[in-house]
């Protein structure tokens, strides 16, 4: 075992905007006791660059500047909240993480996955998530759950630009079964937030048997 | 020859703070002709970006995150700035560039080299300025010129941290003789500008005739 895995779990949810995750995250985290952060935008400097990211006025940004600026909130995040409180034994739970910006920047945006996982492993002091919650839902249920919302830059991007994410997400799932659990976000939220509790304990406590 | 090596000159101003290499950066464009543009902050995006690195209440900032923020200010820069100035025909002079990051960030800040090098050179798309002003000048100089100066973040870090940026300049100048031009810039302004200019114009006929 490495320094890395003897540290507490460092959960995050994944998924497309209008999905469910930012609720479940909430939910687990209040069940497991564990501290509820966000990227991007989970600190005071990361919520600065948040807002030049999701800005509906910045109409150029280039995709690099773009998943370059995302890298640098993440950079932030880990190093001011996320090592320190994995380090004094407290869980994590992380709505978006490092595998946001590998759907959105690169499945999404057509930049290189390899590249952008060089970049981010640096950015994040090689520190991954060890479980990755991710809400599914199929493309109707997120586009009716958006159209409630004032929509921002990456919400206006496009069904093709979100299909394209989406199906990031599922292929990352897919090649990552270990670290991943798929969860349908459709139905009442406290019932999901049960079958998410369910599906994460029982994934917990196989990693400390393995 | 490649298609980069066919474009006009990308040339870059470096130094320290107080170097002098802003007035010098304007004087060369002027005698040129040349596009003057600058890093960071040389858009709109930039300008948002380069108030976080200066801010002097930005006193946590993460030095892997100050090193991502200003690689994505750069990627705005070369996209949306520079090469379409070089694919347009125009010389374009910058006010600091790349090798800013491996100063600062790298000698200065002590993060690997290397890797700096890796991330901007995606950043800036594989274009590297094909030579750099490098304006060079006693600690000193320096000191009295920012004595002057309302100090920002930068400016504050410390004597150590800004010998290392300059050491760092040095290095790199003495490793790369065929793009960097050392310069004093000790002297009045006009008479160390003429100086400049004809070191430029050798350095450029040179590398046409190479």
């Amino acid at each position: 075992m490495t320094g890395v895995a003897e540290l507490p779990p460092y959960i995050a949810f994944e998924g497309p905007e209008g999905s469910g995750k930012s609720t479940q995250a909430a939910l687990l985290a209040g069940s497991l006791g564990a501290l509820l952060t966000r990227e991007t935008g989970g600190t005071a400097i990361g919520r600065r660059l948040r807002k030049i990211l999701h800005d509906l006025a910045v109409g150029d940004l280039d995709r690099r500047a773009e998943a370059l600026i995302a890298a640098a909130d993440r950079a932030q995040h880990l190093a001011e909240v996320v090592i320190p409180a994995l380090h004094s034994g407290r869980t994590v739970v992380s709505d978006r993480s490092v595998y946001s910006t590998l759907a959105y920047q690169g499945y999404g945006r057509g930049l290189e996955i390899d590249e952008l996982r060089e970049i981010n492993d640096w950015a994040v002091q090689g520190l991954w998530p060890s479980l990755v919650v991710f809400a599914d839902a199929p493309a109707h249920v997120v586009a009716d759950r958006l159209n409630v919302r004032l929509l921002d830059r990456f919400e206006q991007a496009g069904d093709q630009f979100h299909q394209r994410v989406l199906d990031g997400f599922r292929a990352m799932a897919a090649a990552d079964p270990d670290r991943w659990i798929v969860v349908d976000t459709h139905g009442p939220k406290d019932v999901v937030a049960a079958g998410v509790l369910r599906e994460v304990r029982a994934r917990l406590s196989e990693n400390l048997d393995g």
